[in-house]
């Protein structure tokens, strides 16, 4: 039986695409998540792959992948820079977290340097587009096999 | 006729009990609900106790207990200390309110050390663990009888 | 046929008028709504006025309106010194955009001072109270026409 | 038999009544022993009531109720901001301990915001004006209690 | 009678149209001049226009604004973010006054983002490159009125 | 009769003469207390002149004056730069206060450029050597006389 | 034959007895020019009296009382926290000079806490009126005297 | 013919295994240098990897990679926090480099959360561990064939 | 004929043995008197040995030892990292001194790591639990011989 | 036909020579002026030489340097550290420019570390004393002739 | 048998005795090392003593203490501001480790109050010129006694 | 016979030429020192020119300079930012030394703004390309003459 990952999707990652591709590429967040799906089926991980502009949504999620999945990976958006609510409900968790970013956000404003979820998370991928939600899946699965 | 309290809890209050027990105790949200209702009883104060993970839903809550209630507890959570539009709801208020904590957040990480939402209230309870909600219904109560 | 105008006001301005009045004046968000109309009917411009506590809400509202209007003019109360996701909404707009306020924030608290969003409008435009509006359609009209 | 709680107030709280009515209200300090013996009598603890302009008695006076109170209630009013040598005291003790104000010291000075003695203490509770005192013997009652 | 309008601009200004045009637009001064003439005829305002490249000198101006006219229009230019001698100008006033900026300037260097003025002035109107000027003569003219 | 005026001098005062006299100069704490007597005498003002190193002794006096004196000089020493205690024995009191310091503090180290009880009193001096007395003598008559 | 002794003024205090009297008394600066000429008379004391709003022309005179002066009293008013050509202009003097302010600037706000001027003076008078004025002639007659 | 790739390790990962196991794991850096020859083989990879504890020994290598590799992994250790000297190294390359982390800094010390090289590299990865490197190699195999 | 030395000891030492022992140590503070005296004897050094919780009882000990003594060992303890009194007492003495520490006070609270009296004191030496006094009566006798 | 070069002076560099000699060094403005016209002529450079105390007239000079001249040497003196209006000014060059200090102001007060003015200029010189100047018109010479 | 201490010394201390005198005195580095050889003798340690102005070989030989001696005395000169890479190594050792200066760096700059070190040292010793060395050999020998 | 100058240059500035050619030119070290041998002839100087990425290589060779050359220019490239190690290093010299740039590193990210090394230098040439170093050689030229 394949093991359950939550993928969540924070604020205006739903414009992916058309949104300042030359940051964030130009695939849009249904391009991931097919493409989430597909190393899933490889892996041996069945997706849940969801976004939200709320910030206690994804409050409510991860708290409901702490009780239904494996593992967990966040790409917080905007609320990674804000958001105690957000490091709060992962330090909840007992399964094992990625924090994802598509660009690398040291390259940008001073801002988006501080991550108030980093200390709440297993680990951390970031700057490699779309490929960092693969890679994240490859970490996770790896963590579950051990 | 009794007076009507809102205690109004944040995120992740709702998985009290389970999460991080050696900082918030084995109490559930349900069991301190409990307490609250048995000690408003007493104090001829009628409870209504919620919980959400929304920052714009405790925004709403606040600004209905004003309409409807004698007195608000609020415990923000993580909201606590990132959120100005809580402060600004609770500045709309003509009622007393307390702002309750289970812990003792200057214990903690340097961030929870800043309260955005302690100028907004009446007074400040923290570090009782449930006891916490206890003292601010006599304080209410204090309040409302004087 | 008319431009589409999206005016949006965040947390506690649906307290408009009785909330602080010294501060925020004794009209109440109705009252602003009408004025809007009534102008946007002079200018030729329509006018979709809205408000919400949610910070994920006004989120969606700035990316439909992305798709749909011909103008912005966004207040975002409390979540202009808080929240990088209004000001990631707004980057991904290419209508332009006016970030209003009715209040000249500089006269008060520190953490009012600091606004996340400005750097993602067209331009800004605070203290003249429920005129800030006006002030705000009219350089609306005046760009859509150049 | 009765638990003997120590009650310390820090400095200028001899001159509670006169001082700065606004703040600190119109109870001069005798007022507030007072109705701590009687609210003790209520709860079964004895009292000890003192007040020093002093650090180094009030030092003095925590390491003596650590010797021989059952717990401490401290209001050290300006050696909040500043005393170390408080929060050292307060941490050689094994008695349950609460930090009181009158005020609510957030709406005040930025430099009454800080406290030193807060990590040293088990609860805190402020802005209530002489009921915070009533609050913190019925937290240290039920404390010893359970 | 018209009301007379002193429209007072800083350091620089006098440049404007071949200084960093990307930031500030092609027309030159004596273009906005003129615009806010033609405006005030239609708004029954005076306008008495003027650019000095000395502090001292718009302290002066200021003062005899606040002795003659009935509103203030200032673009202070780099003054702005170092003069307190120009706040205190504007404090002595009991007119109405308008800070404008041509460019959004929280999207340039960070000592830019910080305005010394804008406490003593009536409203803020920014980034609207020479249409800040119109809109602060209506709103002028509007508070002038009401 | 006579006004009553306390002078009360801070930490390590007492050894002035000998203490860094490149600093403080070489007169002693005698040689000042007996120019302020004899110029008391001069100005109709009973001079009280005292030295403690104990922060609260100093509070103590403090609300002494208040209760006694028609004003009040105060040399704080190194009080003046770590005690909110002193400052809120200031504001206890309705009579004039000066703060007096022998030395210019701002050609010396940064954290003696700050002072605590500035905020406290009706004026400052500071600079002038003994002098600096003298001349607290004359405010204080000044003021009392008016 | 009498010591010449220049008192210059910085911005805005041509509007003194008009602005923010609360703060600035109602005295303007003619009734303190006459004021110090008269307690010059009386101490031997020739009065050079000036004002003017250009930083560089405090500069300039600042310069020509070292060379014609005995003495210097300077009120920087706003450019005291903004100047540090003042500063070296101050450096440039060999004569005793003495910084004054009408108000306790401490009382005010932050910004005026920090004066760039103060390490270039002999000595600091602040918050007592007009009567600062007179308190610095008394200082700069007893220095010239020693 | 494979792609070559240089995984360069700053000071103190020769420790690895003994050093803090607690926080780095017990593998030593031959068994992590073998995990990644044997992954490079399965993805065409050739590996050259190299420890130092000399800043300037790292740049050189960095250098070096620049003129002979397809690729970079970077683990700099406590270089990461103190070093322009690697970022501008880094800023020298043509080819996609990976800085990677053992452990998830963001859980240790306040200087542990700054990274220097970050602005240099093209992703980031921390926290996994030993499998840090894995998923470094995965990345940069994945932007070689792309 | 020996040398006078004092050895004087701050806040809540006092409590040394039953306070914090795994920070502190278990050694009570009269073990670490006789062990001063014990070593004085050998090194020809008469010991003064004393402990005040009070700040200005320290004050006038250091200003004491200043006319009796030919070396002072200071243990300030708390009021190491608030005290500008100690610092400005330490300044008037002749005598060498040092600064000690039971503790490695760099490994503890950031609060802790600030010393103002350490510019004060000819050496310090601190992280050797009790024999950090040892050292220090090693380093005083071995200056006051050459 | 000779080059013509701009060097401007500002506040008290008049008083060169006589203000602290032990900083800035004997010679005067004036001779100094004399030093760059001979230079001026080996390399063909015409040179305008002008000093002011007035922020607000150096802008006039930058400016009308832009206007005639083919390069610009600035000694913006305490203007340095607090002028965004000479940056500004410096901004609307498209000759080529050169700060220059006579001093090291990196071994000077920390205020003297920050230049508002370095980013709005080709080249900084500093520490040579009246070399400085040399050094500038060399260097200008230099890049007016490639 | 004699157990092994290392001492390692940081970079420009092969300069001693002739680098600024008046700061670290007339001894130099052969001086030191033949005094701790000296004393070695006596107290039974065996002395390896050695200096280097490389950060990294500073790093490697931290490392070879750790496997080779029973204590390490460091002065990591400069690098004791500035390296996490020696703290990093401390942290790797099992053995004692003293931190010495020769000055007391409090007296000096800001930047060299800060240690990055002395959180891995087990004490530090500072201010005794070379006997700084000598009091570290006696802490060591008591460490290893005990 | 000629004198003997060391040119030192710092970390990555082997890669000049090719890196970064939009900041730091198209020339390569070997052109600049070239350049720099070929007026070290007519200035009657003999050039040493070096580079290290190694931080300690530079400080044995800045001490060397200062046993064997008359003066020294140094490129410190990215340890300017980071190294007090070579400021300890420059303040062992007695001879002139000048920091050179490239660039004009006012213009570029924050980090670069400040240098450790400025206080240790005679003086400061930054922005004039490889024309930095030639006129450092004149600069020194001319100190060695005088």
């Amino acid at each position: 039986m394949s093991n359950l990952i939550y993928i969540l999707n924070g604020p205006n990652l739903n414009k992916l695409g058309t949104r300042e591709p030359e940051i964030y590429g130009s695939q849009n967040l249904e391009d991931i998540k097919n493409a989430c799906k597909n190393l899933g089926d490889k892996l041996g991980l069945e997706i849940e792959f969801r976004q939200s502009n709320q910030e206690g949504e994804l409050v409510d999620w991860i708290q409901e992948a702490g009780e239904k999945a494996q593992g967990l990976v966040l790409n917080a958006a905007a609320y990674t820079h804000t958001s105690v609510a957000l490091l709060d409900a992962l330090k909840t968790l007992s399964i094992p977290s990625v924090e994802v970013h598509l660009s690398n956000v040291h390259q940008r404003e001073d801002f988006r340097h501080k991550s108030y979820i980093s200390p709440g998370v297993t680990g951390i991928i970031a700057g490699f587009g779309a490929a960092s939600y693969d890679l994240a899946l490859h970490a996770l699965a790896n963590i579950i096999k051990s």
